[in-house]
This record gives C-alpha cells, sequence and structure tokens, in this order.
C-alpha cells in the first residue's frame, strides 16, 4: 500500500530537480515516484514491463506533456481507458503554451492544467499549491 | 465578457453564507454567481430559462450535490454532456461522506471532489486553497 504517493512524469532532468526541490522546500514529504518516460509511466501504473507486477497507486499523477517513447496526451488517454486507473486524478504539468495542448488534455480527461511557472519562486509556489491540493484537500476515490 | 467568475451551486444558505464569508476573508474578490438549485445552475450556464439569453461562463463551478429540482450529479452529467461547457472545470464541493457520491462524481468528468470541512477555520481555509487553485493556478480553456 503506497499512502500518498505522487507519481511525477518528468524527463527533462532540470525540471525534475526543480520539482523536487520544490516538494523538499515545502516539506511535501510523500514519496515522489519517477517516470522518465510515457512507457516508464505506464509500467509503473499497470505493473507491466520493468515494473512487471509491481503496480503503484499514486494519489496524484503531475505528467508532462511532451515525453519521449509514448507522449503524455497518449498516457493520459491510456490512463482514463483502463478501468484500474479511469478515476486517477491527473495533473498535467507542462512548459507547452500551446492552447490545443491544454483543449486535448481536457478533452481526455485531466482534472487540472498547469504551466509551469518560468520564475523559480513562483514555481515553487506553484508546486506547493498543487501538492498541499491534491496530497491534502481533494479526495480521491479509495483504492486510487 | 465574466472576468474568471465562480459559479457556487448550493441550497444550503448557512452553506452559501460560510461560503462567501470564506471567499470575503481570503481576498477572493471574484465575482460569485449562486444558483440556489440544479435547474438554476444549468439556466446561468446555458442562458436558458429566467437566464434567457444571459450566459455565464465561469472559471470555475462550485457544485454541491444535494441539490433540489435537478440534482448535482445530474447538473455535472449535462455540463459534460454540452460542448460549451464540456471542459469547464466543476469541482464537487459537499458534505457527502459516501464513497459512491465520489466514485460518480468522477465517473461523470468532475475535476475534483472535495468533501466540506465541519471546522469552520479549516472551512474558511479549504475555500482559500481551493479559490487559489482553480482561479490563479489553474488553466482554463479560453472562451471557458
Amino acid at each position: 500500500m503506497n499512502e500518498k504517493l505522487i507519481l511525477l512524469v518528468e524527463d527533462n532532468p532540470d525540471d525534475v530537480a526543480l520539482t523536487m526541490r520544490a516538494f523538499k522546500k515545502n516539506n511535501i514529504r510523500n514519496e515522489v515516484v519517477l517516470a522518465g518516460d510515457g512507457v516508464e509511466a505506464l509500467d509503473y501504473l499497470f505493473g507491466t514491463g520493468k515494473r512487471a507486477g509491481n503496480a503503484i497507486t499514486p494519489q496524484v499523477v503531475l505528467l508532462d506533456l511532451k515525453l519521449p517513447k509514448v507522449d503524455g496526451l497518449d498516457v493520459l488517454k491510456a490512463i482514463r481507458s483502463d478501468e484500474r486507473t479511469a478515476l486517477l486524478p491527473v495533473v498535467v504539468l507542462t512548459s507547452s503554451k500551446e492552447e490545443q495542448d491544454l483543449v486535448n488534455s481536457y478533452r481526455l480527461g485531466a482534472n487540472s492544467y498547469i504551466r509551469k511557472p518560468v520564475d523559480f519562486e513562483q514555481f515553487i509556489e506553484a508546486v506547493r499549491q498543487l501538492g498541499l491540493y491534491w496530497l491534502v484537500l481533494n479526495e480521491s476515490p479509495k483504492g486510487v
């Protein structure tokens, strides 16, 4: 049982470092599982491939859109089309400024869409807010 | 054009007063449109009935579940099945402790599900967090 685990799906090492630092700085001590590409994200969620038999159940998925192997939107599609993960809260966290990415994310069932602030302090604050929101305030279905 | 309007769908006068007080206390100065039942909520969103020709486009809908006339889950269903409102962020804000309400809300496309804290200070803090999150941090599709 993974209590209030965060699945961070992010391929950019700078953004990973920044996000982890923001969690730490904001005293968000939940375990963060990092998936560096779309395949790894799905392997973690469904216990397939390198994670065979070891599926995790995060409280929230923070999903970058531009990912190697399987794109973020396809990861989202896979999450929503499987009964085991259909109701899992997914927050798109992206640098994309394309309106189409935003619309497609919501159409495919993203719970929320956040543009990564470029400014460091604002990024820290954004991670604080989204951490508190999805880990403390929001209720996820049980077993999710 | 309604900039960052909040649609509060709530029939309980005490909860309305508490929510409005929480907005004020947290300096959330966005216009709040109140719908006291499900029919009124849909009239506001689609410009029908008493709101004929005057549809509003809120940034976020705060939706109670137990509502007169049209139930909260049916309001959510109507929102998700109309192209004009399909992508609108909807946060269920309820006193319900029923797991089934939570699951149904997510299945019908709620972006988030929050149980109203019973404690007054916690309620104020919850409204602060959800206000900041959906009015400032989260990006809604344009025209939504």
